[in-house]
């Protein structure tokens, strides 16, 4: 009989069970999917809803493996993974989506880059340091970012010279160093791409960021730039992920130059920060997306049902301990509020919380509610400052 | 310091591990809840997701004190369970909400109706009949419809007499006799109350049921009906819940007869069939509403974006065994689909295996396309017929 299935269909393992695995969880199990997380931290955010998971580090070998052996599918949640052991897992026949080739080289962020440069994808002008140092940065001129090429996150691994390079500053690791971009906005595009190579993009946000803690902090849905610029942003969006011959969602960061110019600032193999306003305002979230993508599911409708904008809920620059909610009541009570809490058991300054998603008719009155939730939720710690 | 909580808020004990505990558990989490199921089959559709399942009977006295008592909060998602017991539990300070003295007068439809009677909330004219027989109810005069006054459950409990009253179709079951109402269409309304008495309600639906199982088949929402109808139907449907002074979301099953007249059929004191569609389409899910309600949160608006369909996925007439779902490509490639399978190990004829929401631009497109969901769609099972 065709297209049919033995339920549950399978079990999709997660690498990682963060906030992203804790949202992917219950799209996996309305689709049919069990699921199994692997993480260090026991009763991690994905795994309290995950049917099992297993406890261990990501780049414990032989943790992977189990994970992997255990799953009919394999995919990932966080892009800092040993992609070796995986390379090695796949070539035995376990389906690991996106594949661990791709990830090697887009967790390697001067891969990344020269293979959007093959592809013709624009990017910021760049070139590879591999022993850094001020002369060698000054070489490459001014204003400049630096970026190590592996494990930067949420602004680590990042180090911005704009007027000077200051030697104590330098990052002392194998780098690129990059064209700083002055930017008019930064903008971001989910794309999702499946088995057979068919696409879908969700519209274009604008992010706004925390200049202290170099993480989102208000993400608009749909950004507010030309229709003609839209456009070319999600096609420059869909050729940096078919550079890649991606399987799954992709969080394309983009940069809006003062000339109207798109550039590449970086890829995300995985549901990403800036797709969280998709589970409230769209046909189908970028959870939801991912589960289809992966498991060789048609992909579903990206269509926008309002404007939407989303509010990271980061803990504050004192918080340690047990983590607690400020304002809750008060933000719950605001219209379309949607508060999203990771279930993350300590607290740290500008850890990443929870989020907010403010649905309404019109973006200007989620962007007012959006100001409101901000100025009353707050997450603390339960440790003296 | 005012409205300051500390993470995670606590566990919500939820009476049942459905498909409806499958469905709240997520939103629970995300509000900050841990959970914990109480269901007797091992791995239920909401003990998957849950931190925890307790297997054993909802009658059985000690499993169920054991659930409370591991709580901070108890609800349930079926309401067939053993009052008494709970109502100790109450007594000695645990929180159980809606209260287990509701529960106790609506799983008895004798004592619901005639609190909705006490109260003014219209309904079908009806008798009790303590000890049914065919003379007793052709007393009461046809048409009629007899109801077990408990454990009736998707038709079962029911028996329609028209024409005559067939003694071998008379229920021996303490029953009350209600007069057959001859509707234009069965409509619905979730009503979402809060601890402080504060109301809202979702946009009136319009069922349409499945005369072979008497379960329902289609859901549209909003319903095809005047809006000075199915403002009428909201004010009777909160006049229902008021009554019971409830608290959470209560699904109120409305009939709406051939002279425009609202009456009550029933009511389901937790989140219901009639209202999965709010997930997708309304700014906050009947799930998440009561999650927020029964946990003393302010409620969310029940604001829908776009109009929804809602089929049920159930079992074939013939299917036994474990589910397989047929179809189910060609559903997700249709426009604006959500399927949502809850997770149950084994299927029978007609039994509730998932639900399909559909969302579009248009009534007659939602429509249009939930019907060819249902036409590729089944869910069979994989012992032969």
């Amino acid at each position: 009989m065709a297209d049919a299935r033995t339920l549950p269909l399978g079990r999709l393992g997660i690498i990682g069970g963060g906030q992203l695995a804790r949202m992917m969880i219950p799209e996996a199990a309305r689709l049919g999917l069990d699921t199994v997380v692997l993480d260090p931290t026991p009763n991690s955010p994905g795994g309290q809803l995950a049917g099992e998971q297993i406890v261990g580090a990501l780049d414990d070998a032989s943790r992977l493996a189990e994970l992997v052996r255990a799953s009919t599918l394999t995919t990932f949640e966080i892009e800092t993974v040993d992609t070796g052991g995986l390379e090695a897992l796949a070539r035995e026949g376990h389906v690991i989506r996106p594949a661990p080739s791709l990830l090697a080289r887009i967790q390697d962020k001067l891969a990344q880059k020269e293979q959007l440069a093959r592809a013709g994808v624009p990017t910021a002008e760049f070139v590879a340091i591999d022993t850094p140092d001020a002369r060698a940065l000054a070489d490459f001129g001014l204003p400049l970012v630096q970026k190590a090429r592996r494990g930067g996150y949420d602004g680590r691994g990042v180090a911005v010279f704009k007027a000077a390079v200051i030697e104590e500053e330098v990052l002392a690791v194998p780098s690129l160093a990059e064209r700083f971009v002055d930017f008019r906005c930064e903008l971001a595009v989910l794309v999702a791409r499946g088995l057979g190579g068919e696409v879908e993009t969700y519209p274009v946000v604008e992010m706004v960021f925390d200049d202290r803690a170099n993480v989102l902090d208000l993400l608009l849905a749909p950004a507010r730039i030309d229709a003609a610029v839209a456009e070319r942003a999600r096609a420059v969006a869909i050729a940096a992920v078919e550079a890649f011959d991606g399987v799954g969602v992709f969080g394309v960061e983009l940069f809006l130059t003062r000339d109207d110019e798109i550039l590449v600032n970086e890829i995300a193999p995985r549901p990403h920060n800036s797709g969280h306003w998709t589970i409230e305002a769209c046909a189908t979230s970028q959870f939801e997306q991912h589960v289809r993508a992966v498991a060789g599911l048609p992909l579903g409708s990206t269509r926008q049902y309002c404007p939407a904008v989303m509010v990271n809920l980061l803990g504050t620059a004192t918080a340690r301990g047990t983590p607690v909610i400020v304002g809750m009541e008060a933000a719950l009570a605001l219209p379309g509020v949607a508060v999203h809490l990771y279930g993350k058991a300590t607290v740290s300054p500008f850890r990443k919380m929870g989020h907010v998603t403010v649905t309404a008719e019109t973006m200007d009155a989620a962007l007012q509610t959006a100001a409101e939730a901000r100025d009353v939720l707050r997450i603390e710690g339960s440790d003296p400052a």
